[in-house]
């Protein structure tokens, strides 16, 4: 598998640098057949998009994404389907100072060392702007599994800094305010949290939630391709991620066996510790994760490094940066949910035939 | 890739079911001219073997592993290299009784669902034996991080239930008790925990955690290869995981910029939160993670499920199990750290010709 | 994809020396549900088995195929079937001499520039014993094919040196001589020539054939993985091979568009100078292609050669030698023509649900 | 491995119709640090450019080539290296009167029964305008090789309907003529013989030889990614072709060992059947294949098909197309022979070490 391509039949292949002409990717492998629109995808990069608040960056992305190919008459033909957005907006000159530094916090340090040569300007390939193509391919992938099997993915902002955000839950709210807060009463405090980090000069973290409902019992192939193997690999393969979990996740190291198996009853599940997942396969209930971001690493505070010659340097990152870069992750978190859960579902069927065929289900 | 193979170049194969003829796996693109003897990697097996204290599973394994193949006259070849330990203690015959059951918390459910038929007998391919290929291959790739790098690689018990095991912690303690607990001082209260769990009948959960230290700068394959990509779909794919951090993990959640970024100075990094991954590529740094493992889900306390008709069952599962799975997780860890390392190395030099080739680096 | 693997959903992966312990497959993707024993597998390796007449290596070749997983209670259950033959009749002591010589038309001064060791014994990993495995995997592939859709899949001898054999086609008398000739009125001429050819200790090539029919409609997945491109594939990695065509093949080269488009009526097609493969994918004609085979490289013939040394040496081949390698390479082709067409139904239902879902087809 | 991508470590992946709004392709795992400008692949895109002459297409096609991505400052970066040119000159009028029809020979007929739906335009995804990308990408391999080994990529026409081309070979004359012809006494009657062809209204086969010189000893992955598998799975991909050969190919069948058989003496090989691979590794010697290309489908004389309700229809195939397709395949199977050899070095580095590094060669 090329390194820049993710999955086993549903297979995305991204390209492009921060700020190089454009950036794009190869959505292979989709399944001939379904209605898409430019329009539809563009409604899911919007989501994503810097810019949509003051508490993310600056940067105006108009986010005209072109379908190349794999579509005809407004359908999905079975072929490649290439997207691809132009970078319109990318400011090169204030980069050009930091060509000889390394951001601490950053991929600086490591593509110099790997490659021996990198494009500094704005990150480069390691830029968080290579995940607008996940969330323009996981728009498809979405679609599809709604069209195909009701599958509904809902993600949110479930902690920022110190600041738990969904200890109520209304998934009518996430998409109602710029933190993708399912809790109107939060909004306010969060607001006011972002205004002080942001005098302040500093960054935090944020913990990504997500949640697939309408998933087909039987998706995952163990051992190596297990449902929840590839969902860590995909969460954990989004920029500035750190740690991944599936249902009850580290709070199952303090739980006893009896509370942590999830008891089964004629009429289905009683919990879900399991997060929706046995032995790397789907068992009908939502499939849920959380995914930790760590603080935003450009900082207009001073910080310590070194220049290419590993002579000491003071590096301040002016421009334009979100205060907490976890924020507009939970699009990119729902996408990869999305094209996982997907690539599953085809995948299950190439070896077992249509889901749901080898045996009737009890209840989810 | 197949499904149940693992790795870019590096591939590791398994197949074998617990209570069928034998396991096995088949480790393919081992590089050529390394020293290897079944003893050295029975030495590794002997670690992860259950039998080996009172806390785990009574079933005793030879663990007798035949090198079929890749090796000639002590040496590998280059070709690949199965390696097969037959089941000799397996008694199926406790298992008939759940033929038509599924025990909650395993993968009956799934593997029923997904494929219509299973082998029940002893969780059959979804049972943790399946891991003792992984660290009989890890063995090899060990061993050749040593020899070519002098990568060394650590695992142990952070945590079981709500027991913290590595408060202080000395590498030499760690194989020395059965918890491969890091802490003298903790031993004998981790015993009494033990002894008073069997007694209960319940399970826990533990935290696994395991570090590489001499680590090459530039290992990782932005962007869907990352190092920590990989390491988490590494970790993920091990039976009862429910949760992957590396470095900071999940505390970078509520971590300031300022206090999360690794500072360097001429002397190198200052911290090292990001676990020795920055931007998927390593940073020379420690490589550093933590694995939550659930408890066990085999419980001699009656619980709650329905049988292959659906209708409610009450299941209570007798013969022989840990009554924490995640203490003997520690090798399988280790191995799979190493597994995808040597991965990198090999992947790293495809594309950029020897470690450490494309600049020299700065202190790690 | 593991460099001794094969295939996209079904995919075998091989092991093994032609004198070390064992060799053996492990067949991942495998769909559940099929009953197979070892006996249907073993009846596929005597078709290949050298010692099967005096024209062919004398090596005496048990081929007590076990199956070590991946089914249970007589069926597939869908884990990795792994399957392994030991090597009883290997004299490792006939190979002594030519340890640090390089045979003429022989892997080993490949393998020795490649990797530095080899083992020298029968040809080690090179050996066409490797092929054992596939004929074993390729007798599942067979079964599922035939059971699912009707495909029947036959190979034969179409010419070896000068020697035609196919003039006349009768698929019964196939597998009642020794040569799988098809054209009984040739078998005696057959054996003539091969007495001449022992007789002066020399070897000639082979051309193979083989044809499926009963292939659905719609096989293949452009553009880099088409089917007559996975079969160009599948031929050319059996030893020996040095040459594959597909329908018409090198004939094309001489044809007229006229001559060489297969017209179509409303009965079907008039013709398949196609081969069965239009643009990568299955017509559902007759799937047909032809292989060429080299002679066999071990001769008692002398023959100019250098040490590892680079020191001029005459070398002659002693041992259990076939004279035509060609002839036992009839089951092989089949049983990759049947790995690729079974491989390509899993990945076609994969993308685009079961075959024939898509729409109805015309008479193929 | 998605079905769109070729490749090991360097993967090549394309995408797009020959009449929708762009042609393009990723290519990743090069290497970082080589130079290349737009203009060097312009230049073979060029050579391969239909309407270089009268004898092919008449389609115009700048062959505007755009680096969207993986080179900065004129350097490869080891970022993926995406190439696009627009679809400036599609006239996709041409093809609506053939919606509904199977034109014989193309893929219209297995698109349709595989995927429902299909861009006829021009052939959609099954048209050759999609190998401009693998000219277009094998400009970079060819120059990596020549840069790092001194690897010379030649291809030429070997033979057109009956007509021998290279029974004399000037490789300075090949690029000179519209033939790629290396015979320069040939070329004013193959100018008759496409003027009389062209008349005629029929098409003609081909057959397009290649060589690499200069390739290292030990470039291939034993079992199933021989080198030879590779390029037989490389050529047998391109539009059109219908057989494959390696070194004496099919003469191999009546060739007797000891005349096959290359034999060795200090000073190298003394001839070249094996065609420079043997085991599937590379000797050192030139690497040499031949490719049957059939005669272009698109005919201006009628001929018998059905439309997409299975009725009889005389097609006739008006629009601009070559009488020869295989005349024009002349850069592209250049191009694959450059991709695999190059993506054989980097595979073969992963494991081995750099090329050379096992053990001194004897003369090649």
């Amino acid at each position: 598998m090329p390194a820049n391509s993710f999955g086993h039949i549903l297979t995305l292949t991204t390209f492009g640098e921060s700020h190089g002409p454009a950036i794009g990717c190869v959505l292979d492998g989709f399944p001939p057949g379904m209605a898409i629109t430019p329009e539809e995808i563009r409604a899911e990069l919007m989501r994503r998009a810097t810019g949509q608040s003051r508490w993310t960056s600056q940067r105006k992305e108009a986010e005209d994404v072109q379908i190349l190919s794999g579509v005809f008459e407004g359908k999905t033909t079975g072929s490649p389907i290439a997207l691809l957005i132009y970078n319109t907006d990318a400011k090169s000159k204030d980069y050009s100072k930091i060509a000889n530094q390394f951001r601490p916090g950053h991929a600086d340090y490591t593509y110099h060392h790997k490659y021996g040569i990198r494009d500094y300007r704005g990150g480069g390939r390691s830029s968080a702007r290579e995940t607008a193509m996940r969330v323009a391919a996981g728009a498809l992938a979405k679609k599809w599994l709604r069209e195909k099997f009701g599958v509904e993915i809902t993600g949110w902002l479930g902690q920022i800094g110190e600041e738990v955000c969904d200890e109520r839950f209304d998934p009518a709210v996430i998409d109602t305010n710029p933190f993708f807060c399912p809790d109107a009463s939060r909004i306010e405090a969060l607001e006011d949290y972002m205004k002080r980090l942001w005098k302040s000069g500093d960054s935090v973290g944020a913990l990504v939630k997500a949640r697939a409902t309408g998933v087909p019992v039987g998706l995952g192939a163990p051992v190596y391709a297990k449902l929840d193997g590839d969902l860590a690999a995909a969460m954990m393969s989004i920029n500035a991620t750190k740690g991944v979990e599936i249902g009850a996740g580290f709070r199952s190291v303090a739980q006893k066996g009896t509370e942590h198996r999830d008891e089964i009853t004629p009429e289905g599940f009683e919990s879900n510790h399991a997060g929706g997942v046995l032995g790397g396969i789907s068992t009908g209930q939502p499939v849920e994760c959380a995914v930790a971001f760590k603080p935003t690493s450009s900082l207009r505070l001073p910080g310590k490094t070194v220049d290419i010659h590993g002579g000491p340097v003071e590096i301040v990152t002016t421009g334009r940066h979100d205060p907490c870069v976890g924020i507009r992750a939970v699009p990119i978190v729902e996408a990869m949910l999305a094209l996982v859960i997907m690539d599953h579902v085809l995948l299950h069927r190439a070896q077992c035939g249509d889901v749901g065929e080898q045996t009737p289900r009890i209840p989810g």
